[in-house]
């Protein structure tokens, strides 16, 4: 497969749902509109913990427009979300109140306004508990249980060799200890849902959300009937980055559990302070790391203790321990490795999946340590990184050895290259700007893997006239996945993308295929698509060697004709060879199975095989510094990732300068603050997630390394570039001023007050 | 499989979605409602023939309310609808006009008040022809051509032996001509569809339909757009009885092609006027029967020369015609036939499709000849049939051999019994009342067989709670196929029928499946049900065999747990073993396609294996006549049908029961009245529909002769008992009368003259 020419794979392609986007013709979930349609708005906690002594609703229930007000006792089912133990999370809190914002009532009302004016006539009583803010009190002997079982969420070791072993052998050893803040998602639709009871025994709900098949599980489970009862249609969404899974969960239940109430469509779409406050964030992190090396810089041990700040609910917290575990000591080939990593709740806004988890974290801290034990070594930061970089045949920490697609070293010299030509040239520092560049390497695995089960379903299904119809059981969020299914089963097929349909996800139609997360779209879902199409075109092979009346191995398929292959000039059009094959009842439609190769490791050490494939990347960002106001401006962000075989080069690189801006606003503008449990700045006026405006200038190059457990060669790169990023950021700002920032944000204020902290 | 017990197979099941039905519950097409719907109504024809000279749709458009006008041009595709050759149909009707009631205009405004009101003043100037109003006339020597090709749709001949020989070694011969009349479908919802543009290139219609997948076909064609962008969803359908095919093809095409236009949702529901003018209707007939054998009642010899009125388009006449062909010589022995079949063109409302295709009106008169042939050789009617009726081993006219499955003489045996007990015992003829009985055989196709191919897909998705989502590419219009289609996968799953959920059919989620039609939902519908519940157990099997650790040949599944075959009490919850499946990765979903035997014959002589298999069935009935006002009074009718293996016995009988009574209507009620082109009876009050009050006291025995090619054993039953109840009330009629009807409907009115015309 590796060394076939494609025709279909590998094209820039615009996306195939491009147009229709950015001409606004879409129809997201907050423009459905059914008749009789009603509106639901939740009443949350307006205190950070606390217990609920009495609730009095008559004055809202008097508002003239409000239909009714659900409480936990509405709910028919167990009144749980959260798709993990210890399932820990109310669907509405009836007793105790673990964070501000926590949804008590919901009340639907025949406009959103009624419904929100009515939720502020709900006089709740609330006993009010001094609550635990951080990690440090959470642990403290004695503390308050947040949860009965205690205030850890979940915690995780992982071995590898013998890490005290290892310092005996290093000759130089640095240590420090990092910290990252929440980041909201802040994706450009806030999340919404729309429920419509079928008059059938069904109901169907519409759902911007990233894990339909979670939202049925939960909207069965809460409304207490069969999940076959439920079907959830993944509506166009506006971007989710892992953010819609749990509130997705959430706000589809409680208004299926109204619209099945009152048998009429009920609608919950969250503002945007909702958005903030009501869902989850990343989790904030304190990362101890401590290197030891060799004198000629080869890394012999890393022991890192991770504390992630996980909020008031577990949510996917344990994912996000495990990740961050399996990933923090980078891309490098180390003996001896000692890695904990705990989530821990607090009295705030529960943490869980973003596009990353854990991984940025991880590796910002990884790779500032590393510039750190350059500067001890006095090595130069990228021969160091070159140095220990893994190798075909090198064991990760996990001790999985991969023999293909290890593309960190020619990510690296792509780099060095780029190094020859300094952007920088003669631009020295002067008065006014501190130059200077950073490196960072990276890597992200591709898969569920240690996570759970990975199978995907894909149905592809060919027209008489031709087309195709592909459903596949992830969601398209913005990332450009449908438009790399269409080019994979274009290639498959031999015809063009117009001819190309790709559907919209719903329940019904696919095999649950789990959450749409772990960068695997491309590779998992995308193997599901080639097998399918494959399906297909044994059809179309077959008709159409009855058509030639020829050998099935005599026929080829391009352009959108069935060909001879000794004769380009025999040619039948393949909508002819779709008809006839119908009448003939060959099957036009498969629906196909991907399922990744297990992950296979010791749960004690996490020593095993725990993805299918890594993505490796290594990033260079040259940046000056204004002394005078501690304004960053990247002046050249160089993003090179080993993505495998690229299906569309545009999308890939769209996905690298998202992701790359995403870790640029954790890494300098985006902070959530709180003030005793309470967020102050739960809007985008005081919240700064960055605009088109401070889009950094991104230069994406690929390397691609065949990887043989994914479509064509492919491998992921949905989260990759975060993490990447938000390293090379604090480390080109280190190099600048010279001064080594420990905490993300390093925001402008950060810098200018360092700096002048050294002027003086 | 034939000796298996059964759990779910063959157990009397409400139907599934017969509680919402009868409660109000369910949605149809009408009552759809979407933000800025729009209301589609068509300006038709007012003459049977002529040319279109001048349209001016100025004070139409000025209609406050009016949104557009669509005309033939307006129309981006080729304006054509009909799934067969010769396509001869237009969407809208540009220059000539072949029938009145032909749409010419649609109008798409704010209500439907307002279409209509705009369609009136549409001003439409046509150059009227003399309409060809029978087929004698069509097929006149010279008569003017309908269509360029002429008057003939499509005529078919079937030669079995040598009928010359035949029929001079018959020592008595019967020969006489038969009429039907035309037949509507008159279902409780007229035809409705709601096109909705989706915004993100696709399109959604809701259509009361018998084959989504023809519409898709239709919409996709008209709209000049890929398939695959088309969706049709299957409303829940209040009947179809094989009419909404073409006209639903029709007014989803109009539809599609205004909301895509306008870029809103629109509506076309028919009234019931619209509703019988404006679709097909069952052709009427002209039937000629010549019936030769020895006196020993042997039946040697038939020819027949069958003429159907097929209105203005093709529609589905070609199949009809070879229905006809092959039904014509009943279900008996006979060495030498020869049957033509041919439907002609008329300037009135096209034919085509309609629960039993043909087979009514060829029973009809073969039945009534049978026993005109009876009353000849001096013999009991029933012993003649029972004589030359076949068994396994006999070739049907076709020369088809069935060794299995050829349960007509146990049929007759079941009757014979009853006549035993003859409900007219002591009900002697008297002043006022003239009793008789009568009888009649049958056989009817399953599958589409000579039709085209027939395949069927059907998918089958558990959850990790167990419930089960069953697709099947056929539609739900009342016949309870879904039911049958829970209890398939109820009896593979071991699981109770409160677990399965049976989804309405979209073109999205299965294969092209072709149409609802030819009695076949049960049999290859079904069988595509098992074969995919199959799939899905394989997997439960392999993770029960896991759980309990034996062999997969241990484990049974029964009354939703995993059972050990040896021990009853080992027992794990089907859910239990449905979740672990899920996250060990087994699929718990199947798309599965089962294929009918291909029918194999020879084109010229229609010789060969046409079906996968017959429904047989004889009927008995008592009635007593009012000699004073012709009223027939049904004191019994006992209709014995070969089924196969029954799959839920109270599904079959409804069939039977309603079956029986649209037989009835054909028989006795039913008549649309012409008057030069024009039906003057367009509505329910004038057309006598059997309703409630009509309803005659069919008795139902099912013989279950073991089908090979259908799922447990099952045959279908949707359309034979139409054709078995036609034929025998008019034998009851004439025995009651002794006067022969050779036309249906033999009304009220047509008894009374001809009993007064005795009496005279």
């Amino acid at each position: 497969m590796s060394k076939e020419k494609f025709t279909m794979v590998g094209k820039v392609e615009r996306r195939v749902d491009g147009y229709d986007l950015v001409t606004g013709k879409v129809k997201f979930t907050g423009d459905l509109k059914f008749s009789g349609m009603l509106y639901g708005y939740a009443r949350r906690a307006n205190v950070a913990a606390g217990r609920i002594k009495k609730i009095d609703c008559s004055g809202a229930l008097a508002i003239p427009g409000v239909v009714t007000i659900l409480f936990a006792n509405d709910i028919p089912g167990p009144n749980i979300i959260g798709i993990l133990p210890p399932f820990d999370q109310p669907l509405l809190a009836s007793e105790e109140i673990r964070y501000e914002g926590e949804s008590i009532a919901l009340i639907v009302a025949k406009t959103k306004a009624v419904a929100k004016s009515a939720a502020a006539k709900i006089i709740i009583e609330i006993e009010p508990w001094d609550p635990i803010l951080n990690v440090d009190e959470a642990l403290k002997e004695g503390a308050r249980k947040i949860h009965p079982q205690g205030n850890i969420i979940f915690s995780k070791k992982l071995i590898k060799g013998d890490v005290e072993k290892g310092f005996e052998e290093a000759e130089v050893v640095v240590e420090n200890t990092y910290n990252t803040g929440f980041q909201e998602h802040a994706y450009l639709e806030p999340e919404a849902v729309c429920a419509v009871p079928m008059g059938n025994g069904r109901i169907t709900v519409y759902a911007s959300c990233q894990s339909p098949f979670h939202l049925r599980t939960h909207i069965s489970a809460n409304l207490n009937v069969p999940a076959s009862q439920v079907k959830v249609i993944h509506a166009h969404t506006g971007g989710s980055f892992g953010g819609k899974d749990d509130v997705a969960a959430e706000i589809g239940s409680l208004a299926s559990i109204a619209a099945v109430k009152l048998g009429k469509p009920v609608m919950i779409a969250h503002d945007r302070e909702e958005s903030i406050i009501g869902s989850n964030l990343r989790h904030a992190s304190r990362i101890h790391y401590k290197t030891g090396a060799k004198k000629d810089g080869t890394i012999v041990a890393r022991e890192i203790d991770i504390l992630l700040d996980g909020g008031a609910y577990a949510s996917e917290s344990p994912f996000v321990v495990m990740k961050a575990l399996i990933h923090a000591a980078g891309p490098y080939n180390i003996p001896h490795v000692f890695v904990k990593s705990t989530a821990v709740y607090t009295n705030k806004t529960y943490c869980g999946a973003m596009r990353g988890f854990g991984v940025p974290q991880v590796t910002f801290a990884s790779e500032s340590q590393i510039d750190e034990l350059a500067a001890a070594l006095k090595m130069d930061s990228l021969e160091l990184r070159y140095k220990n970089g893994l190798r075909p045949g090198d064991a990760t920490a996990t001790g999985q050895v991969f023999n293909q697609s290890v593309g960190l070293i020619e990510t690296i010299n792509r780099i060095k290259e780029k190094r020859k030509h300094p952007h920088l040239k003669g631009k020295l520092n002067d008065s006014r700007w501190l130059y200077g560049t950073g490196f960072s390497c990276m890597l992200q695995g591709i898969s569920n893997g240690a996570e759970g089960i990975d199978v995907v379903g894909a149905s592809v299904q060919m027209s008489q006239d031709g087309s195709v119809l592909i459903g596949v059981g992830l969601t398209e969020m913005g990332q450009g996945s449908h438009t790399v299914f269409a080019q994979i089963a274009a290639e498959v097929l031999g015809i063009t993308i117009d001819k190309i349909t790709v559907k919209q996800l719903d329940t019904d139609s696919v095999h649950d295929s789990g959450a749409t997360v772990a960068s695997r779209s491309t590779t998992v879902g995308g193997m599901a698509v080639f097998k399918a199409a494959q399906e297909v075109k044994k059809s179309l092979v077959k008709m159409a060697s009855l058509m030639f009346k020829v050998n099935e191995e005599q026929i080829i398929f391009k352009e959108n004709f069935a060909i001879l292959k000794n004769d380009d000039s025999a040619r039948i059009p393949l909508k002819e060879v779709a008809t006839a094959a119908y009448w003939t009842g060959f099957p036009l439609m498969n629906l196909a199975f991907s399922k990744a190769p297990e992950a296979n490791y010791d749960h004690e050490t996490h020593q095993g095989n725990i993805y299918i494939a890594y993505n490796f990347g290594t990033h260079m960002m040259d940046i000056r510094v204004d002394r005078f106001t501690g304004r960053v401006e990247v002046l050249r962000h160089i993003a090179s990732h080993d993505v495998g075989k690229v299906i569309n080069p545009l999308g890939v690189e769209g996905q690298v300068e998202g992701g790359s801006l995403m870790g640029f606003g954790l890494a300098h503008m985006e902070k959530i603050i709180y003030q005793e449990g309470h967020i102050i700045n739960a809007n985008l006026a005081d919240y700064a997630v960055p605009t088109v405006k401070d889009r950094i200038p991104t230069e994406t190059i690929l390397v691609e390394d065949y990887n043989p457990t994914g479509p064509f060669g492919a491998k992921g790169v949905g989260e990759p570039p975060v993490a990447g990023t938000a390293a090379v950021f604090a480390n080109a700002v280190a190099d600048a001023t010279r001064i080594r920032f420990r905490s993300l944000p390093i925001t402008r204020e950060d810098i200018l007050k360092r700096i002048t902290a050294i002027k003086k």
